[in-house]
């Protein structure tokens, strides 16, 4: 999907919201447990429920990983599910290693998975980041601002010679690598008032905004500093959707939650012009 | 296996070899494909030819998950088989997310494939390392400096406050995280003699050394600047050994890399009266 497709996606869903798909086996519904494959049937219930106000769904790989062989089975699934559907597939992964390395993450999720986008980390500079570009129509997403306490260990350090932050010389230096065509950035929510900053550096690039419910950010904030011509923005939920009921009603309850998102987000839509 | 242990196997062994399994289906020799699990079959004869001469072994993460769920399957029964040795065992993973998520990549790589060690990536934190901590007789090995190019993007920027560069900040403030009887640190040797003053800051901790070899270091100077009283280093060679031959005879000949640099690591361990 190019950038022009998932700004009409947007406009037709009315709606820029992603659903983080952090499935826990110890969290899902225990009627769930005699299926198969618990995980796969609680993603399958709750896209069913919800891809109608989604624009994009996020398996965090770290809930698939956590059950081996088995787990990578889920997520397999999973991605073919969602390739059925018009949604923006995003691998949250936040792989980064050396170019041959970064390569094989690239085969893994671009190649064998068939995601749209990969979230990538930055420590390891650019080669560690080129193996995922370049592949037509897929795109990187660069953490630059996450949205945890930690992010204030390093994220912040501010540099001699630029006198610029370190994810600030992240978002500088990466948008060289890659257009807004093929690069994103993780922004986090909890810092809703630095996307004005940040949109300096990076006006066209779209941002996928996690920490918005759960981790306390607000829509309104992010959309009032963050948007941009052609939204610009992909704001993500998990927790606060796909576990907003934990009963045999979970899916109904999570449609429930995406809908009311995805109303919030067409209010924002219009009031930017963008519908 | 905890630091005692670790160095009383460097002197049994008199090496600090690690062996990294980056075991890629498409350089492995011809007639292992005919196989049922080449990759696992390859593992298997470089893992009998080299034992002897190498005290850890570390599968890089990425070559297994490019080849998906048979990929996790290889994975876990190359580790099933290290346990069976007295070897030291990495998962070359680089990991690194908010808490909950770096708390199931844990649960991926210390409690479901009980390796002793993985790789952690430190752009998002304290918190996103700690879930990797506390786990009895397991390291974290954090990236500080790397051997690739990149490292030149981010890794050296100069913090205005404490006029360090990023990789010591990295040193210095997760060294207050936890003790040199749980974290280690990746420091790339094609920078061997910046280890005089990364001793300075974390004099006692052990360095996972990546770039002897195929990547450009050298032994004797990364030993020079590096060693400390219990060793203090384990240095990796990955492609150097088990890609030496593509014939038949390549675990004879993996075997045979691995004896010479076991037997240059012990006049070295010599040198330093740590045998």
């Amino acid at each position: 999907m190019n950038k022009a497709q998932l700004f009409k996606l947007i406009q037709k869903k009315r709606s820029f919201l992603c659903i983080g798909l952090d499935t826990d086996i110890k969290k899902i519904p225990p009627h769930l447990l005699n299926e198969d494959d618990p995980v796969f049937s609680f993603n399958k219930q709750i896209i069913d429920a919800t891809h109608n106000f989604s624009i994009a769904y996020k398996p965090n790989i770290a809930f698939y990983e956590s059950l081996g062989s088995k787990g990578w089975e889920s997520l397999e699934k999973t991605i073919q599910l969602l390739k059925k559907y018009e949604v923006f597939t995003i691998a949250d992964a936040k792989r980064g290693d050396i170019g041959n390395t970064s390569a094989l993450y690239a085969r893994a999720f671009f190649e064998n998975l068939d995601f749209d986008a990969v979230t990538v980390a930055p420590y390891m500079g650019s080669d560690s980041v080129s193996p995922f570009l370049g592949y037509s129509h897929k795109w990187v997403i660069l953490l630059a601002l996450t949205s945890n306490k930690g992010a204030l260990d390093f994220q912040f350090i501010t540099d001699t010679k630029s006198n610029k932050k370190l994810f600030e010389e992240v978002l500088e230096k990466s948008s060289n690598w890659a257009t807004s065509d093929e690069m994103m950035y993780v922004v986090g929510a909890t810092q809703a008032e630095m996307l004005k900053d940040i949109r300096k550096i990076i006006p066209d690039h779209f941002l996928l905004v996690p920490g918005v419910g759960a981790q306390g950010g607000s829509l309104e904030e992010v959309a009032e500093y963050g948007i941009n011509k052609q939204c610009g923005l992909i704001v993500n939920s998990s927790r606060g959707i796909i576990y907003a009921s934990q009963n045999n009603d979970f899916a109904a309850t999570a449609g429930e939650k995406a809908h009311e998102l995805q109303q919030q987000m067409e209010r924002v839509l219009k009031q930017n012009m963008l519908i």
